[in-house]
């Protein structure tokens, strides 16, 4: 039996996280009692959201304690199993942490129907940032054929999908992206309508403007700070902003001061931030949709994968460095 | 026959519009045509939506243009009448604009049912504003009984009616307002759970922590800003953000930049902003909830009465200073 590899969290980040703030630790495996299964990780996902488990300020799950195993959604083998429903060889996906052989509880883990796509599309197109995308954009967003959709954060994990999503939707599809590879890959490969490198821009609001001249009626924001003051000047009447994320601010010595909200009231505007969790029991309708547009090739996802699970937390800097293209893992 | 005394635009605000944006002039009134009535103003209504009817920004609706008279909602009583249903003695609402004999259509004016309410109680909780406060309320704050309500602008126009709304919908309200008379006004007059008087508080966040420990479910925003920015840091999972006004922000030489809106993805808030002309088909509806609670002496609203049509620029003036408590109009 091989051991238990972990990442603890060993000290609480005030901005970005590295690898100052965990530790690693080998811990023989648990074996599994009844309900329960052991798991070998294969791809461990790497979300913004884990930064708010960690730091000091307020999240919407409890924070990691200090000395405990990283949290993390991940997709592994079964190993063996004590639980209903599991056998050794099964793929599943369950909270991993940034474990190499967790033990977990089997009604908290879900098989993989390989059937519907491979391991791969399951760590990526319909995997969690899949659905954050499907349920932000749909739900939070409601787009409706024909509207301009802005997507910031447009190369990454959520942001491929959600701008896919609009395409597939019969809506124009603009993306916000940092840097030349990133944006020739949305245009090229995601077939997007237009791309803004905000690096490259001197003038992110004009920008917008010149690649939006009608405005934009759903802004699904993953970056928060700037790009979203900017966006907010170019939204039309009854324009949506779906508050997904906030990547931009993580790690900033002062949070960035939005001036442009004027817009909510004299453009009947909502604004709303969600939690994908809150959707969990129309997963499968989203998985249905997100499986059937995979098939036609209509969606596709770049999986970026950092492999060793020591790596985990630079992959995790990385993240809030924006240096992943697509949905970035950890290959255990 | 009078004349029409007018107040007409003579210049664009980049600040708090003062006298100098306006110039007084005199002209024979215009007999009403097939369908029209001539008015005798007597409240013309002053609103924080009136400075962008004026700036240079954009705006919802078109801008008044230099040499027009200022746009207004206003109750009068008619003089002469071409148009079916109106007889002279009628009172009646429309837009007036700040003029003393309009000549307006028929069909964009609305007799008042004085069996309802008086001709004051059409000027204040059964106006405009009280719609506002109502729609904004009930249809964007969705607010339900037995949640926290904390109110912006308390002791103005909307926000005395917000406020009450809120308290007759079995919420706790908390206000906030600037000076001791008006907070007195709301606690002892208005009844409010609790006040905040933001110019006496040092540290407006501590203070909304204090007066909503367990949190804020709607935050109905009149003012923008720092009020605002403060509010974000107090919001239970789920809360709304009404977003109706900005006031703080007009004459602010650098607009407010608002940093908590983390709060929105973290807490899955909303936060929307509305035109309460978007309502018009269910204003009966609101009409015969107000009434109902006016007349079982649940609501109540001081009108702010500045007579004299020619201090309507001073009265819009006063509005961006806070020296209102109540609705402000002008008397004709």
């Amino acid at each position: 039996m091989p051991d238990n590899h972990r990442i603890l969290l060993a000290a609480r980040p005030t901005g970005i996280p590295g690898s100052e703030h965990f530790r690693a630790d080998v811990e023989p495996v648990r074996p599994p009692g009844v309900g329960e299964i052991l798991v070998a990780t294969r791809y461990i996902s790497i979300d913004p959201a884990m930064r708010s488990w960690i730091g000091a300020g307020p999240s919407y799950v409890r924070q990691v304690g200090i000395g405990e195993p990283m949290r993390a959604g991940g997709i592994g083998r079964v190993v063996e199993s004590k639980a209903a429903g599991f056998q050794p060889g099964d793929w599943v996906q369950g909270r991993t942490g940034w474990q190499s052989h967790p033990t977990l509880k089997g009604d908290q883990t879900q098989k993989l129907d390989l059937s519907v796509g491979t391991v791969e599309d399951w760590a990526g197109p319909l995997g969690t940032s899949a659905l954050t995308a499907y349920f932000g954009l749909r739900d939070v967003g409601a787009l409706k054929p024909g509207e301009t959709v802005l997507v910031s954060g447009a190369a990454g994990g959520v942001g491929q999908i959600a701008a896919q999503i609009a395409g597939i939707e019969a809506c124009r599809v603009i993306g916000v992206a940092g840097g030349a590879e990133k944006c020739r890959y949305l245009t090229d490969t995601l077939k997007l309508d237009a791309v803004i490198d905000y690096k490259a821009e001197p003038d992110i609001a004009a920008a917008i403007r010149r690649a939006c001249p009608d405005g934009v009626d759903v802004y699904f924001d993953n970056v928060g700070g700037q790009i979203l003051d900017a966006a907010l000047l170019s939204l039309r009447m009854g324009a949506r902003v779906v508050s997904c994320g906030r990547i931009s601010q993580t790690g900033a010595a002062e949070p960035y001061g939005v001036k442009n909200l004027g817009a909510l009231g004299g453009k009947r505007v909502r604004m709303e931030g969600f939690l994908v969790f809150d959707y969990h029991d129309r997963y499968p309708e989203a998985r249905a949709y997100l499986a059937h547009h995979l098939r036609a090739g209509r969606l596709r996802q770049r999986l970026h994968v950092v492999e060793g699970l020591d790596q985990a937390p630079a992959a995790l800097a990385m993240l809030f460095h924006g240096g992943n293209t697509g949905k970035l893992v950890v290959g255990v």
